[in-house]
């Protein structure tokens, strides 16, 4: 009698332990799901930005850059009432002014009657983490884009659901792959700083056009370096939209900008490339020398469009920032780095132009 | 001759060297400027949002929260081109889902045309912080408002100026002092996810109606703690604001609510009392069994909203959750903590039946 009520309480200790919803999640390697938002195959590891040819070629710091996830989503199918995931976070960066979440987490969204849908979000722990993103689901089949982290890099990811549910490639494709929309730019483009990967610019754009995008943003790094031109001339994107005034001086943009266009135009001969403006940061309105420094970059790079549009180039777009951030000063975390709010009002302006662009 | 020469490098190294700039700024202890946002006098330090009699009465977790300074901010005025600060954080708090600048950062906003204008954001490096938040101004006299940490608390905070320029205590009130709105909630009222200090609601709303705003948001402990209640009471409020539904639990609800509300009342027979619904969070499109919380926790306090109506309670509302996070499921960080879309959002709907309140 006692024997038996002692196997009874380490019964229901298995059954009602805090082990026992782990048990029932079953963890299935992502390198088996399509990935969206790498612009080249050839890259050394699955979730790098840049070919492996260019490691030794480009500045080592834009190299590193390369190797952060910014604009990777994993797309996959499932009917679990619980999505979790376990991710190893390749650099395990901090920054003083991007959630953690943003940095390294990762970001559900699913396809809900024609539009893709925030889940919920993977938040980090650091450099090893494991999260239940949700649970408590009716167990449908649905479509699922995961974004992987904007100031970090994976080395592994797995994707857990019910041990009795099914997970599996997409059953729909859903995001065009073919004529991507290819960014290039700086931190603000690569996604500092979203609350959560999927509120950069470019995951935006993507869900708002159902079309993979390609984010060659490069915090401090959106230099005009010619290798990343040629790197993206060899994708046949749907549309560039360049947007490196953030970081480019104006010698920088003097010496290299055309050139930059160039490369694209001389493979891509009928792509549009839109340019955008510095956008006007926020302190600006007090700070001087900075209201000064936009003002000439701004001014450069309409005086360069300006060249190009009477040389007869064709195809080229250039966007105002006059009302990028709105008129209330308060969509940038620092002056220059968009909050969620700021990315909102950029997708606001940028992409009906894109849209248009691409008809 | 060797002997000058070696002057005049040390000489140019000191000038041109990076203590130059340091050099310049002169720094002035906070204490002597006014303090907004904190309701009662009787703290153990300025910088403490509930009275030291109430410290070994309050749960602790909630005396814990009660050290954050969410909310609070210094009035000052200045002629400097450059604004700096040093300050110690209290705990030096990491969260996963929010900046380090709103846990722990400040936050410079201008007044400008009858409007306070976001300067930028005093970013923290940990526990001990120096930072300069904007350079480069016009010497123009400017009246400033400074925000303090949202997840922690300060036990030093000192504002540096350039050394040949003034600061003092404001010239002008502009905010509204007396009658301030009292705001009683939990993770989210005390900032949660805000990317900086200026963009918790509570911080809004005071920027908005130029009035003074008391942020009485704990997180995960807006449990309905009557100490709490006595402490709001004691405030002569223009308005209370009731939001604690993300956490107080329906038994919670049914067993205090009215009793907290009775409390308030009692000592301020005329003042608004403003309930607000538990937030439709995102993620309860997915997860069945926060959907049903959140209905029941809403059925609740709507039932309990009728009874005080039925009785005869005056000058009370209720607002309704239904367009607060907007449509696109984009407002939060994890489905439930707001990003700075999201108060905004937040903001929109609330502010206006405030104001109506007020008058």
């Amino acid at each position: 009698m006692k024997q038996s009520q002692i196997l009874l309480v380490l019964f229901a200790f298995i059954l009602l332990g805090g082990n026992y919803a782990k048990a029932q999640i079953c963890y299935h390697n992502a390198d088996n799901f399509p990935l969206l938002g790498r612009g080249v195959e050839a890259t050394a590891t699955r979730y790098d930005r840049l070919p492996d040819s260019l490691k030794s070629v480009v500045r080592a710091p834009l190299w590193q850059l390369s190797l952060n996830t910014a604009g990777m989503a994993i797309r996959f199918s499932s009917n679990s009432t619980t999505i979790a995931a376990r991710w190893t976070a390749r650099f395990d960066n901090v920054m003083n002014h991007m959630t953690p979440t943003g940095i390294k987490g990762l970001d559900l969204y699913c396809w809900e009657n024609g539009k893709w849908r925030f889940v919920n979000s993977g938040r980090p722990s650091g450099k090893v983490n494991q999260f239940t993103i949700v649970s408590n689901m009716i167990p449908h089949e649905r479509e699922y884009l995961l974004y992987l982290p904007l100031y970090d890099g994976i080395t592994s990811l797995a994707i857990g659901v019910d041990s009795l549910s099914q997970i599996s490639s997409p059953k729909k494709e859903l995001i065009q792959r073919e004529k991507p929309v290819v960014l290039y730019g700086t931190s603000i483009l690569q996604g500092g700083c979203a609350s959560r990967p999927g509120m950069a610019s470019a995951n935006i754009i993507s869900r708002r056009l159902n079309r993979q995008t390609i984010n060659y943003g490069f915090s401090g790094n959106g230099l005009l370096d010619l290798e990343v031109a040629h790197c993206m001339a060899a994708i046949d994107a749907g549309a560039y939209v360049l947007d490196f005034l953030p970081n480019a001086s104006v010698d920088q943009m003097n010496e290299r900008a055309v050139t930059f266009y160039r490369i694209l135009r001389e493979r891509r001969p009928y792509a549009p490339i839109i340019f955008i403006e510095d956008p006007i940061f926020t302190h600006t309105y007090y700070d001087q020398r900075i209201a000064r420094e936009v003002e000439r970059k701004n001014e450069t790079i309409r005086s360069i469009f300006k060249q190009l549009k009477q040389e007869g180039e064709k195809h080229i777009y250039l966007i105002s920032s006059k009302k990028m951030l709105g008129d209330d000063a308060e969509a940038t975390v620092d002056g220059i780095h968009f909050t969620d709010l700021g990315f909102v009002r950029y997708v606001d302006l940028v992409c009906p132009v894109v849209k248009k662009a691409l008809k």
